[in-house]
């Protein structure tokens, strides 16, 4: 049997509606996704019994599969049912799922032409307990020496098996003893970090890329959004430099498992420790707004 | 048992050493390949026992592992060993060979630093035949509308399992009624095809595109590239622009497994069939040279 790293062996798997677990969950070597990184895919998050903004991640990852042209042989019905299915035969009480749908298997050729049906691979995975002292504290962040993917070579806003970029820049955050990093384009505008999206607050004013940089259209993102223009907290796209970044009075990051995290420390400059007011203010919204979310969801499990 | 393609159903497999039939071959899930395309690979060309320039191929396998921070814990000879076994119970006349190295199994992270060993995965297929018209009247390729992925953000000259850009450029030239198309980069200049090198001949002197623009530095290429300076024919490696390529009087490109293609049409232009002549004196040279590589090599299988 194989040796696991201790997340892993603790995930239960749907591979095209059959459970399995981890050490059981394979896919043929001829699949698009493992050649070509051909797949698309999403992460969410559920807590006891609910999917956090399901339908959303549903439809992203559809909107995915059309950016890339990929058509799906399961309906959003079925990747639900599969879903739900898994969470009820592992009754997890916070979770993190992962859904890859791939283009399936075809001749070993670029072109997709011959791909058969689609693979359809869920995980589920305890939820990590993560340390307190992000929120408290907070994370720190670099500026990436790689440039974020263009949107016009392979578009950051179609979540897909390409991650390569993301990883490279990850890598290199960790390597010089950051958390993550921000990677920008070649315009020198920011889009992203490696998995979240930033924001920065600056004489009061919430700011995050404009999607129009090239980043991936984030649901905590455009809920945070949301929630900040029917609150009256001032919030605008824009195109964020590293000055504008460095300048800025408070930062944080979001993301759909971590929700908000303050930055403590951009490049060689320090904030102050945890979350400043604005970020505070917008993570208490969106806490309610989660909580809310998950109790009225349909999507349940428990 | 699944339905396969029938190229993919005549091929053989090795992975990590074990030889398998294709649909026995099967990798885990949670392999950084299949979530990420956290991988490098290499396709090269085998024919009547030999392995057509393989020091070169396996080379490259290192130093596109070597781009992305990939830790090999297959030596080179282990690859070679593994390559030569699965040929040397295939006994292909002629085959297309794929070896395919991955960061292996890690937690469900961007981050590789949990993972544990690299997998191996080395497929075998008989070569197709390919058609004798693509030499004799030759192909068609277009200016893709992608752009290429910039060398700062995932750099093409690492290859990887990142394919996503070539595959959308691809269908996209499918769909158009092309064979293939040509990317270019942000500055406005041509890389590549989407799987092969291209070359232009412009009043007797050839030229192909400056490593620099962000493209694979292929072997054929290269190869093409020693055998001209060496033949006195006229070569040099250039920023091309759709003008260049648009009022060139010869078009091929080069791959490992197809050697030179002539181009008869590019976008609405059309070019008389087959091979000019200055392509036709390269591709003498060059089957000259392939023969006598393939008689000299001691990579052998047969």
């Amino acid at each position: 049997m194989m040796n696991l790293p201790p997340g892993v062996a603790q995930s239960l798997i749907s591979i095209n509606g059959e459970i399995k677990k981890p050490h059981e969950a394979h896919i043929s070597i001829f699949d698009r996704g493992f050649l070509y990184g051909d797949s698309v895919y999403e992460v969410t998050y559920a807590e006891q019994g609910g999917m956090l903004f399901f339908e959303e991640h549903l439809d992203r990852l559809f909107q995915s599969a059309q950016f890339i042209g990929l058509e799906s042989t399961f309906s959003k019905e079925q990747i639900a049912k599969n879903t739900l299915d898994l969470l009820k035969k592992q009754k997890p009480t916070l979770a993190y799922v992962r859904i890859v749908l791939t283009r399936g298997i075809s001749e070993i050729s670029l072109d997709p032409a011959s791909a058969l049906e689609s693979n359809l691979i869920i995980i589920s995975k305890p939820y990590p307990a993560y340390p307190k002292d992000w929120y408290e504290v907070g994370q720190s962040m670099m500026f990436s020496t790689y440039l974020r993917n263009d949107k016009s070579a392979t578009n950051p806003n179609a979540k897909s098996g390409n991650y390569l970029n993301n990883i490279l820049a990850l890598k290199e955050a960790k390597s010089r003893g950051f958390n993550d990093a921000i990677l920008f384009n070649k315009e020198g505008y920011a889009t992203e970090g490696t998995t979240n999206n930033i924001w920065i607050v600056k004489n009061g004013i919430l700011s995050t890329p404009n999607i129009s940089d090239g980043l991936l259209q984030g649901i905590t993102r455009d809920k945070i959004f949301e929630l900040c223009k029917k609150n009256n907290v001032p919030v605008v796209e824009s195109h964020l430099t590293k000055i504008d970044i460095l300048e800025a009075d408070e930062i944080f990051y979001t993301s759909s498992t971590k929700g908000l995290v303050p930055i403590n420390r951009i490049e060689d400059r320090s904030l102050p420790n945890g979350m400043g007011p604005m970020t505070k203010k917008v993570a208490v919204l969106y806490e309610a707004f989660v909580q809310n979310s998950l109790h009225a969801t349909h999507y349940r499990y428990l």
